[in-house]
């Protein structure tokens, strides 16, 4: 992990005050604030930094600019027993994926599995915070979100795929397994570390705008956001050896899940003229379709600690798997409160000052050099 | 690709009537021969040489040893409108496999869709085939099988999961989407092609049994085989930097729809004490349970085509999407016939005159230099 950044302690209750009170002044329902809140908070939670109060000034700007509409509800536009396809009506991406992870729910427990498809929704937060919703209701969940192109197909140099993540959780023993990362070989966050650190990215993560391998971050971002071409290449780097047709075949799943089923925009369709258009998709299984849930959960717990107990590779005293560090993550955060960027402190006092709202009397009257600092998004 | 193997070609009807007659041989009806041929055949037909008429005399030794039972019945232990849970009891993978899919499609296409879990299978040969089974039907389908451990999870240095493919088709024009790969960085098919050409392995394929990193496929291979420790690095190879932890996420995705819903035996229990233990799982999903099935199928070939015309990277001139070079493999195969390398015309040889077959009836007098020749398996 590449980090130059300094960085503040809040208390989770303090945030979680600041993060409802500010998007009940964007317009959304006490309740909508609380779930968009919730989706954020368990990021960092997670430590996964990227996606949480990290993100709160490209809300805003969402928000401002008119791509996510805090006033639109979500509809159902088609459904079965055991399927839905909901469009977001541009809203939320928070509000309309917990509707509809909600429903994918609902409809699991009573037929034994349920799929989801959404369309004209916007960026969503982790997608792992979907498919636990499903663990905490002892199901097993999945989730995939489509969003702004950035992966090169392999043997293209034109981003024509999101990141793409897919997300799996499944209920087990001493914490859920929850499995959630991206089809990309990083994320875009990984290569806004790098530059801001002005390191070179490592070799096969990303390509030019002539499709010539590039160690840029600065250059391969731009790009991005010129849609100029390039991009970062799929899991497994740019070449098939390495196993970037994979990567590739991974992001394809996640695409099917969202935009093919739903009949919304690929990624590579999506924010253009100012619309979002974000899809997702949603999976949620019974386990006690397939035998005694408990005797199933027992059963793959004792996997996951035979994993865990595998003999280590050199440089090595832990097997992780998916789960461990949120798990670890939850437990020093409830202790310890969250760490936030002081770049992203500033821009919550100036979302304050936008909304009206006294950041003092949240976060009392922080010592911040703001100048210099101007808003990334 | 490394190749140092002199090649056959045979025509698809020949093939086809030799293996028909073998799998009878051993003890097979004539509808279950037909299916095993068929599986092994359409890996050949996509060109994917490593699951085919290569396969058959590891399949030979697994009758003879008594790891697959020609006589076993599957029998559905668990049933739901929506899933089931199947008992190979040792029996054939493809016979297994297949019937599973036919049920799991049967199921989808009455509900919407459909998980099937698998346990105390074999070997199915390419999970692809099983996908496509569903796409013949006008459904979504998706396969995924454990196997002998040979993955190596992030930062262990034994062998946990199996090469643990994935595959997903979905109906498109002008050909069906068919995405079909292990979850590992390659198979151990590829080291094994490494092996007999003497080439040293690419960084981050493999570990030793110390688990250091190893560029020597034949130790590698001799660890896998004897348990010894070490093996094949997940897509991502061996560092999280590089996404090791996703290819072993993928990995545990299939390893849940295989061996975790059906209370299988998790991929490091599999293949010992004489016993296989496989364990497949299936999905179906029928696209009309998300709105107009044409319309989804259109929608979804207008984004692989878009695929295809992106701009190529330096250097390339095709973008590929999953389904395109089974597509090329398809046509030419039906052309020119099916290319079998030497070394697997002699293993057909012998299994031929261990079943009592003649030979040259199929195949005509070849001319094969058998000397220092000695089976793999």
């Amino acid at each position: 992990m590449v980090s130059l950044m300094a960085h503040m302690q809040f208390s989770i209750d303090v945030l979680e005050r600041f993060c409802n009170d500010a998007f009940e002044k964007f317009g959304f329902t006490s309740k909508e604030a609380g779930i968009i809140t919730d989706v954020l908070l368990l990021s960092d939670k997670y430590g996964i930094e990227s996606h949480g109060m990290q993100r709160l000034s490209r809300y805003h700007k969402g928000i401002e600019k008119g791509m996510i509409k805090p006033q639109a509800k979500p509809e159902v536009v088609f459904e079965s027993p055991v399927s839905a396809v909901i469009d977001g009506h541009d809203g939320m991406g928070q509000i309309v994926a917990r509707q509809a992870m909600e429903l994918c729910i609902e409809k699991a427990k009573k037929t034994g599995m349920c799929v989801v498809s959404v369309r004209n929704s916007n960026h969503y937060g982790i997608a792992g915070y979907y498919a636990k919703m499903a663990v905490d209701k002892g199901l097993i969940g999945m989730s995939f979100t489509n969003s702004e192109a950035i992966m090169v197909p392999t043997f293209a140099r034109k981003a024509m795929l999101g990141s793409n993540p897919i997300a799996l959780a499944v209920p087990a023993d001493p914490h859920p397994f929850i499995y959630d990362a991206s089809t990309t070989v990083v994320t875009r966050g990984k290569l806004e570390m790098y530059r801001k650190a002005e390191k070179p990215l490592p070799d096969n993560w990303a390509l030019d705008a002539q499709g010539k391998p590039s160690n840029d971050a600065d250059l391969v971002l731009r790009n991005i956001l010129a849609k100029a071409g390039g991009g970062i290449m799929p899991l497994g780097g740019s070449e098939e050896v390495s196993g970037s047709h994979k990567g590739f075949g991974y992001g394809m799943i996640c695409e099917i899940f969202c935009s093919v089923l739903s009949q919304g925009l690929t990624s590579n369709h999506t924010h253009t003229d100012g619309k979002g258009g974000t899809c997702h998709g949603f999976v949620a299984i019974d386990p006690a379709a397939f035998g005694d849930a408990k005797e199933i959960k027992a059963h793959f717990s004792t996997f996951l600690q035979e994993l865990r107990d595998a003999p280590k590779a050199e440089g090595h005293d832990r097997v992780f798997v998916a789960g461990d560090k949120e798990a670890d993550a939850l437990a020093r955060t409830a202790q310890e409160g969250i760490a936030v960027d002081v770049k992203t402190v500033i821009e919550m006092k100036q979302m304050a000052e936008f909304l009206g709202l006294d950041f003092a009397s949240y976060f009392g009257a922080l010592e911040l050099d703001e100048s210099g600092f101007e808003t990334l998004y």
